[in-house]
């Protein structure tokens, strides 16, 4: 390895000491093994089209094919053409593809779809030309990010990444960005083939350190963006609302004070200078100790409208997180609801932010726990881009030690309709939370998506291997929520495990289809959420962790009962953000759906649900059949594991250990939890302690 | 500051950036101003006589006095004598005041009782001449010992001093040996004023830097010996068990290997070599993640002989902890039982330990909590010699935040009779905890006390100036058990606070004197212990903080009582350690105390306690009046802070303040946990939440 960064053109080390993930070299063998073509004017004026002939070229000299002239019959032609085209276009005639796009990112999203594709891009099974086609692959909407929480000094509390379960950060090393940035590039190369163009490089709670990017340390940021951008990928950086304070602008961070104005122009100025396609600043304010324009009596527009007038002049974005409550809550005050925060903060605000601004919203009201609600805010402010933020890390669903394949969650929340069946816009069909995100909304604005990175710098990027089928879903799901979460980790399964048996694939999908539920059912039940160790940064069982804690998240479990009322007659009132029907849906114990009964409701042990169990019974229920299910996972695993490299077989077999322990910790302690404070025992006799 | 040690007999700087605790100035003003003689022959050869002699004439330059000689009618003569003689002699004839002690230690004790004494030393009040009188002042034993655990490095969890609430450490900053090491002999000074005459000078739990304290490092060892030998304070180290191993000996720490027993004799060679008044290692082994014993088969009398065999010929000792208990327990598992641990472990032993091994034992059989039965081994073991290990530093008493003098909870264990009324050994008075310590046990042995020091950087070297009086109630209280507790804080108060008005001695008094049970109080009911937060290092309430934990304590609080039985009817058998009559006192709901009801025995919120009230009304009532004497303790200390220097009022009171907040939590969490699980409603319709 050297600290040189890649010659343009010059691909990264495929098959390197890290796993490579969903591209592995026999992924590329339907491809390489034919006559490719490459059809654009000047492809050496361009990083990407250079890197597009390298990846012709590379799976060529693999797999036995050729690079030929655009006009000598190529079995696929890469055809970079003018006009207003989203996306790529996928024609095939006679067994012979041309893919069209109008942008060089485009094009390679659609060199990785035919490679995703694989043989079936070509050939029917039967070894005849696949059926002629006709195809249009435009993403749902043209923002598509991954956030790094990544820190360049390592953070004594939080580590080198906060919320990171995968080592180390791929862009820093203990201080400073690493000298070899060739696994940057292999991570962008990664992110192409899912769809993803746009990375933030840092941490949202920017420390000392690492609000120096925006200034002193730009040459770094350069490095890191040229970095990324041989895979189209583009680059953002998180930073501090406090910036011109700490990095020797004015004495104050004032959003209307000129000089404020003046300071951030500047800074943009040069960001741009030394990144001419820089993407934006993404921002957390007022929020978990980070400055905001709260401290100066302004709000939130006042806030993200400066960051957005100075990176205008240069097309950039500010993301602006809505994740904004009090952390400092006196659990004793129960008119406080954190859930209520983002929408009291922001839906006021609606129709002032600058057309520049995305308010990026975390999907549910809390913090990503394993079931929540829809945040109300997607549906509340239709005259602002909004942009839905989904975790990619499992900080609380498993921290990448289970098996926790989130497609099927991201899939209820992106098809989530906020206002039921009612018509979409002209009358259409219902708006989803997809839609809205994607400008389809009442309000026609959208700001995308947005999520946080699982990955790192362990050897399977993950942690878990399995879990790397999260950050190919985000890809995939974001492009496209119309998508299957199962075809898609169907999709992942085939890339990942090249000459997969049917056997294989079967364990896999037994393993990671319901995963998701699987994590739910021995964890915090019925949506209640928060029940994790405030000890263990969110790892494990602690029914109480947060029960007393200032960050204002709580059960309030009683010898009688448990949940949170949450109902405009008799509690928060949070249920009154929600448009109609949701409103009325989750006001009433009729209607409220069982999996999220305890987010809305404070309900006796003896409640009956939906499923016609008690709500003590379903906890000693589900949390006895959640363990069920993870013995079930690892003989499973134990079924297949001379099918897989000894290198991920061990790690998931490891993986799947703690799970287990984990798993067992977890019911066994809710389970003895609600025994003790109900004292109903469990109508089976099973044992609780 | 410079960084070279005092020379000889020249005295630390005692008005400094730091407090002069009970110490100050005006303190010798009593025997400053008088004729004062020292009577030894050659005085210039012993550190001690000659900071005896630099003590005398301080004292007089100070405050108008004269250093005579022996012979020229001194009315304060100290004379080192020859001959067997425990402690001091004072006799005092006319006023004038004679110490007679055999060592030059011994004698300087002599000299700060008579400072500690003041005036009253030698006149009456009226100011006619004191009573004649002839006492002889022996310490109950000979070994008083402050275990401070400090590491050298600061570690990343712990910090510079574990357990630590008063800054940094004196002796270590930042990986190093501090250069100027004045403060440790002006320390050294404030313990040889309360009969302190052995320190150890780093953590028991022993990291690898400070490991090599033993070898590489004994040149910074014999800096730190040297600064406190001018006040006679002898210098002990902590050892790892896996020394020979990590510091290139052996690739074993077996105890019976011959390279190993070799290997430590060198080491103790070497270090009395460095240090020729060294006083021994302390050792904790096979506890919290430390090596023992265990690991090679044997047993802790192989692993604390390994070691005394080493120190033997030079005289030195073996403190050997026997804080022994599995730290990986399952909470399901309701056989296992921490408390039982150490009596389990040791008291099989009774017999096997080397003449120099000294047995050091926890108070109570888990670790420190405010109110713990006495440990049950400092009665099984006869034919060992015990130490009573105590915790100054405030670990679970409000670390230095809150005002706890635990003076009487000091003087209520040694006083505690272990073996009921039954007749010391030749039919004497009943044998105490203290006796048991000091060798007038049932064997005759004694280890003497040891205890963790509270003392740091802080300018008033415990953060809370208040905290002061612990360390000196901790001197006074193990040189003689028979004081009264209250009457030691006068002593402190006296010295602490010179010319102090009747109204400030008063106030302290009323903050001081019963401030351990106001915290016993809010805090953790009827001795059940352990309801403190885990995420805090034991700061604040957590009920279940360690309920569900591999550490091993729990309440097992459900909605029908809470307490853990540990009878030998029903539960871990715990009690069957005591010898009687504890064994049935403590058995039987009708004997056992109510301070310890929930230590020993799980029982209804109903149970009605031997002072009439119900357990959870107890539980209710003490934590509204722990909360209400705070505010009291608050209020009485504004009306006398003009009382005293700006620095002290300042400090005590936002330690208060943080005291009240403190105690509120505790009173709020306590109650809401107990009146959600029992849904009983206080009695006196006050507002539990």
């Amino acid at each position: 390895m050297t600290g040189t960064p890649l010659a343009d053109g010059q691909l990264p080390p495929f098959e390197n000491d890290y796993h490579p993930a969903w591209l592995p070299t026999a992924a590329f063998a339907p491809v390489g093994c034919r006559r490719l073509a490459l059809a654009a004017e000047d492809p050496h004026d361009d990083a990407v089209l250079r890197t597009l002939a390298a990846e012709l070229a590379e799976a060529c000299a693999t797999h036995g094919g050729a690079v030929v002239a655009p006009h000598d019959d190529p079995d696929l032609l890469l055809r970079l053409a003018t006009g207003r085209l989203d996306g790529y276009r996928v024609v095939r005639r006679h067994g012979r593809v041309v893919v069209t796009a109008a942008t060089p990112t485009a094009l390679l999203h659609g060199w990785f779809h035919v490679v995703r594709t694989g043989e079936a891009a070509f050939s029917a099974p039967d070894g005849s030309p696949a059926e002629d086609t006709d195809e249009r692959h435009a993403p749902s909407s043209d923002l598509r990010m991954l956030d790094h929480w990544d820190n360049v000094d390592v953070h004594p509390v939080m580590g080198q990444v906060e919320r990171g379960y995968a080592g180390g950060s791929i862009f820093y090393d203990d201080g400073v960005v690493r000298a070899d940035l060739s696994r940057v590039t292999a991570y962008a190369r990664l992110l192409a083939a899912i769809g993803i163009d746009r990375v933030c490089l840092n941490n949202v709670n920017v420390h000392a350190r690492e609000a120096r990017l925006l200034t002193a340390d730009l040459p770094d940021v350069a490095r890191l963006a040229a970095a990324l951008r041989p895979y189209g990928v583009r680059a953002h950086l998180a930073v501090s609302f406090a910036a011109p304070m700490t990095l020797g602008g004015p004495a104050t961070s004032d959003p209307l004070d000129p000089d404020v104005r003046a300071w951030w122009r500047d800074a943009a100025d040069r960001v741009w200078s030394a990144v001419p396609d820089f993407g934006g600043f993404v921002v957390k304010a007022d929020s978990e100790g980070q400055l905001g324009p709260f401290a100066y009596g302004r709000d939130h527009a006042d806030g993200a409208n400066l960051l957005a007038e100075a990176v205008a002049p240069h097309g950039g974005l500010v993301h602006w997180r809505a994740f904004v409550y009090d952390h400092t809550q006196d659990w004793r005050d129960r008119s406080t609801d954190r859930a209520r925060a983002a929408h009291d903060h922001f839906a006021p605000l609606d129709g002032r932010f600058a057309p520049n601004v995305i308010v990026q919203v975390k999907h549910g009201p809390l913090d990503f726990q394993t079931r929540e609600a829809v945040s109300p805010v997607l549906a509340a402010m239709p005259r602002t881009r909004l942009a839905l933020e989904l975790q990619v890390t499992q900080e609380y669903t498993g921290q990448q030690q289970h098996v926790c394949y989130l497609g099927p969650w991201w899939s209820e929340i992106l098809r989530f309709r906020p206002w039921g069946e009612a018509p979409g816009p002209d009358g259409g069909a219902p708006v989803t939370v997809a839609d809205a995100a994607s400008g389809r909304g009442p309000g026609g604005l959208g700001g995308g998506f947005a999520a946080v990175s699982n990955v790192g710098d362990d050897r399977f990027w993950t942690g878990h291997p399995l879990a790397q089928a999260n950050l190919y879903a985000y890809g995939r799901l974001t492009w496209d929520p119309e998508l299957d979460a199962t075809a898609v980790l169907d999709e992942w399964i085939s890339l990942t495990f090249p000459a997969c048996s049917p056997r294989l694939r079967a364990a896999l999908h037994a393993i990671m289809d319901d995963s998701w539920r699987t994590y739910e059912r021995y964890t915090a039940p019925l949506g209640v959420g928060f029940m994790v160790s405030p000890l263990r940064a969110h790892y494990g069982p602690d029914v109480d962790g947060y029960e007393y804690s200032k960050w204002g998240t709580y059960h309030f479990a009683d010898r009688d009962g448990v949940g949170v009322d949450r109902t405009r007659a008799t509690g928060t009132g949070y249920t009154g953000q929600y448009p109609a029907p949701w409103r009325d849906v989750y006001e009433s114990l009729g209607t409220c759906p069982d999996e999220l009964l305890l987010f809305f409701h404070h309900v006796p042990y003896s409640h009956v649900l939906h499923s016609g169990s008690t709500v003590i019974q379903h906890i000693y229920d589900t949390h006895f059949a959640g363990v069920e299910e993870v013995e079930a996972m690892a003989a499973r695993w134990e079924e297949v594991v001379d099918e897989v490299p000894d290198g991920v077989a061990a790690r998931v077999r490891e993986r799947l250990a703690e799970q287990r322990r984990s798993a067992v910790e977890w019911r066994d302690q809710v389970n003895t939890y609600f025994f003790r404070k109900s004292g109903v025992p469990d109508a089976r006799g099973r044992t609780i302690y």
